[in-house]
């Protein structure tokens, strides 16, 4: 991976290196700075938001990341009635006639941001893609778990949910493979299993997986529980369909409590009732801890991105 | 009350001090400024606009005042599908995280803007909370009738429609309170009375509280007519269900002709058929000056709310 | 014509002086300086957009153009629910009280800009009004057939598709009955042919006018196919009706390959099926260079109308 960053699409563009010796610690200086500090090395540079889905956290993420920069933002909405109605690679042709510098994309099928990027002028950045990637997200996933535990290698993590049409797990088990040691713990009904595709790849990787039914059985041995939204009508199906057998995908006082001291729970928000507000003041649920840090890195990646030196 | 104005949520919380020695002489201050002079007293400031329901005019309002006086604006609309699927609290948490200095809440349920106020960073501004309140918009319809008739002691004011889901009027009528002869006449349908503790509030403030069916019969004796949506389902319904014994809720020419000369009508827009167009030539109808009046009231409040002095 | 632009609602209003003198030379002015150089001509201008009906392309263009020029963009978007429930005049008087320089309107329903214009305290540009006109889109499309043509005299242009209630071919038509020699041939359905009035305007102007059904009879002798959307209900309505008599309102290789070298195809985007990008190779196909020059178009006309110079 060269020292320019072209675009943003697939989590598994990124090397462990280019994490430790690039993205973490750009990252952490900009987090170090106060916000008065930042000066503008954006200056005069434009963010264009292309939105097929909605996505207001990410938005609005990406918006001040770009702001605090110096960048101006504009864009286009999913409520904008039309924006399905024209092909992706007319829309972009439009803006690459247009004076911006980054195209923050988030379409409704896989594969969006890469047929973006095949026919954008300016960098593209995946803000998700239907059930593919969500690459951002993960690297704000990895950058909080590195902050919040000290270090990557030799992780025991639970990803908890539907790990088949949840595209922030797909991109954040590729980024954890990057790391010596991961043992994997799979939490999901039988019919929302991990993709194929993405499981060969983290075993080639030397990644230990574990598919497990009851995550109270494993919690003493975690180190993190990623837990995503379960309150969708496809995991709520799934869950019927296997009625006995099925698991929990929810945190609960007691499963805290079979935790380790220093494990840490994630989660990338808007949550349901998978992870209740009581908890929250258990300094181990780090979600908000996370959201914040996803401004930071979001502003780290439009730096990075924006530097144009070979 | 102290000098610092730490969140607008409620009309109850203002003084009768704090509106003739603070708000009214800053509004009236920037109202006579012009626009080029404004200065950039909020540079580096932003706000962020956080919409449960529409609103395009407070929302517009705002961001014009914010503009004015050197802030930027962010925000996330109640078109955006997922708006109301995440905990406001949540959604706050997650705000307090990014360099906002203020936020702007329009909210579907009374009480959201005190639950977002318990929890926020930063000064919360209640844009409207279901049935509850509006207190910028009283504000700027007391700065109105005082810019209108020069004074707010002894009016005479009939609000006219729904009192009871209007939050607009319960806020104005809160506010009014403050003022010391008070004559309040309450016209609308008997299933949409202004509900029983706005007007025990107004009672133990010493105000008189008349209800009446016919505004005609009134009309020469007011000082101010406060004209709501009249075309509006419940309204009608509640219209239907009186049948003979149902009021007006409209003005119209001979209403005009019967008010005194001194004496204004208000609105606070969008108006239906209740305000005829036709009479707008007639100067005591006010609303589009009332309009005007709230950038200037609103430039003020955010002046006040960034204003940290102790 | 004076010198000063006051409004633009419709394409009749400008004259062949005024497009070769004024608009055309500030266009190319405008295109060839480097964006940094744009300097800040409208520093310290407010746009305002209000839109009735959903236009992500002609918002963002001008939101780009007055940015471009240093002017802030406001607006209110046909997604904000109420934005109908409101009088147009009511709308308008409220912007007036506010420090807006430009008032960009689209109306779902003919007339709205000059309704708008009455009432307007500053400029008025028509981004469309219902079937009535959207003289913006005319203006850069026959700036870009003077920039790929070299002339505008002579021309024989054929307008596809959806005559009757595509505003688009109605304001381009008005636009080149300025220039001498005009033959349009008109390719659509009976049931939605061009307007009446507009016929009459165009032969009045000494125009020759041909209805033609089948562009391929004529495709060698065009300068220019200006190619509209032919996936809408209403023209596949008006081709069912019509059965075997109906024409073709697509373009596909065999009659790009009857096109003369030098001509050129026009579309206003977003496209469907009737300009396969298959064709895109070919440099006859203008349709990206179109959009890309209405940038440019309206900074100049934004930069015009804020010439206040009488």
């Amino acid at each position: 991976m060269s020292a320019v960053l072209r675009h943003i699409l697939d989590a598994r563009q990124f090397t462990r290196q280019w994490l430790d010796d690039v993205l973490f610690p750009a990252t952490i200086e900009l987090q170090q700075t106060p916000a008065a500090q930042f000066g503008q090395p954006l200056a005069g540079k434009r963010l264009f938001y292309l939105f097929y889905e909605p996505s207001t956290r990410t938005r609005v993420s990406f918006e001040m990341a770009a702001t605090l920069l110096g960048a101006g933002v504009h864009g286009i909405d999913s409520q904008e009635d039309q924006v399905r109605a024209e092909r992706l690679e007319d829309r972009i042709q439009v803006l690459n006639e247009y004076p911006f510098d980054f195209l923050l994309l988030r379409y409704h099928q896989e594969g969006g941001a890469a047929r973006a990027a095949a026919v954008s002028r300016v960098p593209v950045i995946n803000a998700g893609d239907g059930v593919g990637q969500h690459p951002t997200q993960a690297l704000l996933d990895v950058y909080t778990l590195k902050r919040e535990l000290g270090r990557l290698d030799g992780l025991r993590v639970a990803l908890v949910g539907d790990l088949s049409y949840e595209r922030t797990t797909n991109s954040l088990a590729y980024l954890l493979a990057l790391f010596s040691g991961l043992t994997l713990y799979l939490v999901s009904p039988q019919l929302l299993r991990m993709r194929q595709e993405v499981r060969d790849y983290l075993e080639r990787s030397g990644a230990q997986i574990k598919e497990v039914r009851d995550l109270r059985a494993i919690a003493s041995e975690l180190d993190v529980v990623y837990v995503t939204r379960a309150h969708t009508e496809r995991l709520q199906h799934a869950q019927r369909f296997e009625g006995d057998r099925a698991g929990s995908y929810a945190l609960d006082a007691d499963l805290l409590a079979a935790l380790p001291q220093h494990a840490r729970v994630l989660h990338p928000l808007p949550r349901g009732p998978e992870l209740p507000a009581e908890l929250d003041a258990d300094p181990r649920i780090a979600c908000f801890r996370q959201a914040a840090n996803g401004l930071y890195v979001r502003m780290a990646l439009l730096s990075l991105l924006g530097d144009t030196r070979d």
